[in-house]
């Protein structure tokens, strides 16, 4: 056998979201673009900001000298380090420095970069459910077990009942996204703080760090003005991670960071071992030519404003269709309820008519089904009657 | 405890190669640049070619449209792998096809993906000495173990007594780097053969494959035209991983890939396998940028004609200062024997002239030093009497 077993299986219980970006290239192909509503991957549109774009120049005029697009310190450019430490420091009203920071490949080479540094074989790791699918291999990269429990049901909050008993001396990490990919929720400083005092309290029975760990892509794009707080103030242990694919349209660069809490204890062993983690994963550093963007453009941010309408209209369409679903405060998924809760017959129905969204059972939350609407505004228009003949389908 | 032992462990014997250049940053930051002969970090200096710095233009207006940086699919840029497929094609006289390509961050990315891919917990990756040191890292990050065979004393070509013993059942892969980091030597068609032959049985014997896998970023930088033979044709189970951070000067931006050989049984699940791990090892996909300039530079090359001079230049010194070594067939290191092969004390000497080199037991093999000569002529010249100080005071 040419792969090791897990991978193997992995393959077999291949990925949602994979598995109806594959439908969809098939139907574009065979029915033309315009014929086929793609609600299903959340691979943002909209173009950097004019600043990025005019970086280009002068990153060809830095490629020019010798070592321009050469090896780097292994937590990225100092000067880049020093200008997100300002930035990050602003955005959520905490002092972190450059040294707290590590320039990751995305928040996905982030939060590997981090698993691989903390965990212990047979760790656990905590994701409230539904969950971004990707987390549950990030774990088990690094020899870490996925445990999930479940947001209430009504408006995916944290439930903290089911936390107290899933934790266990083996639990290392509490994961939040937020706001959330499917659901749209953003945790409130409430729910943060409850969290946090439990952690606390966990970490002192068991004698070890359970780290919480913020995971907030999408925090750049909040709607009706809902707060949108900072795990950093609330508990010691606590790291961010993050990206600038959603924020600044960078994400097939790969551009993120791991900020680690100033106020842990022994903070620059916790960065020492995210430089290194990052290099011997083969990441080395993080894209150069995105580092240069990033060093221009670093606080500009697409127009959100269209996110926004685009919001409203998808949201009207899922409303009018009489769907049962929560408004995003956060990012760009609308989340809804299949009717009577058939998620596959849904899948299939909306497929019939060309919608392609991806189910809930992707995201370990059987019965909704999740659609991204970074797509142009005639896709959301257009898929109107198709999205109400599916629904009604299922009425009848 | 915030990291975990293992890469606590790593910490503390950090790497012999990041040691000198942090040394290497005091002694310039407090005596001024050009008092210092660094000659520690293989950190390519060449410029890119006219057609890569070129395509900035073009990429800056690809940016400019909806998903132009956007994600794409995990194997790569499917324009790519076409082109890459018949430049490699080319390059090692063997048919491959996009299919049986993977893009990856860089030829580390592509290791680790290649090992999170086929390794099971416990196997063994067999490298020879002397080896660059991050070859046990990768394989560590997957459960595997580095197991080390030499090469012989005279002229570092492959032993192959001592591989027969050390292959096992838990043997997955054998793992060269031609030519080599730090030696130079380029192993022969002939010696390839026999590895061949051994695998070959040892897989029958076993009943499990072992593969071969051939890690060779140095392939263009060849001298006195030494051949630089394939491994696809010689055994099936083989895999071909490489980078253009050297023949491009790309090294920041992280770009290189992974051929899996095309007469492999089930080669494509091989591919699937690949695509997978290099996704959620948090890669994604190799960076986009990377990808596009590659696409228009596919073919060109760094000058090469500045990496021979300057290994007339730096080998004649070593000759001079009666070192005892072997002209590099490829890539730009020396790899000479420290005097008495007291390599400690040459460094130390070295040190108290100013100049940088690598000890070899940061590579496996204790007793010689390793000098890279991607420095500028100047740096070379002016290093002269400083390193002929440092061979006549261990001498005397």
């Amino acid at each position: 056998m040419l792969l090791n077993q897990q991978v193997k299986s992995y393959i077999e219980k291949s990925s949602w979201i994979r598995k109806m970006f594959e439908k969809g290239a098939e139907l574009k192909a065979r029915l033309g673009e315009d014929k086929v509503f793609d609600f299903s991957l959340g691979n943002p549109d909209l173009v950097p900001p004019k600043t990025i774009l005019d970086a280009f120049l002068e990153i060809k005029q830095k490629a020019s000298e010798p070592l321009g697009l050469g090896y780097m310190p292994n937590a990225g450019l100092p000067a880049l380090r020093e200008k997100l430490a300002h930035f990050f420091s602003q955005e959520q009203g905490v002092q972190v420095q450059a040294k707290h920071i590590v320039i990751t490949s995305g928040a996905a080479g982030g939060l590997n970069t981090l698993f691989r540094a903390i965990l212990e074989p047979g760790d656990e790791v905590i994701v409230w459910a539904p969950f971004f699918v990707e987390y549950g291999f990030y774990a088990e990269n690094h020899q870490g077990k996925l445990k999930i429990v479940k947001t209430k049901e009504k408006d995916f909050s944290l439930d903290f009942d089911q936390l107290d008993e899933v934790i266990t001396p083996k639990t290392r990490v509490v994961l939040i996204n937020s706001p959330n990919n499917p659901c749209g929720q953003i945790y409130t400083l409430e729910e943060l703080k409850t969290l946090a005092s439990i952690l606390e309290r966990k970490t002192r029975t068991y004698g070890r760090e359970i780290f919480l760990v913020s995971d907030e892509p999408y925090r750049f794009l909040t709607y009706e003005d809902t707060p949108m707080p900072s795990i950093l103030p609330l508990y010691t242990y606590s790291v961010v991670v993050s990206s600038f694919s959603k924020s600044l349209g960078l994400a097939g660069e790969r551009i993120g960071y791991v900020v680690v809490n100033p106020e842990m204890p022994q903070s620059q062993d916790m960065v020492s071992g995210l430089t290194l983690t990052n290099r011997i994963l083969g990441f080395v550093n993080a894209p150069i030519i995105g580092q240069y963007l990033l060093l221009a453009g670093l606080g500009q941010m697409v127009d959100v404003q269209v996110y926004k309408k685009r919001r409203q209209m998808l949201g009207d369409i899922l409303q009018e269709a009489g769907l049962n679903f929560l408004w995003p405060k956060g990012g760009f998924y609308f989340f809804p309820e299949a009717p009577n809760k058939k998620e596959d017959e849904f899948i299939h129905a909306l497929l019939e008519e060309n919608v392609l969204a991806v189910p809930g059972k992707g995201f370990g939350w059987p019965g909704n089904v999740r659609f991204a609407f970074c797509v142009p505004e005639k896709v959301i228009l257009n898929s109107k009657q198709a999205i109400f003949r599916a629904v009604n389908k299922l009425k009848n």
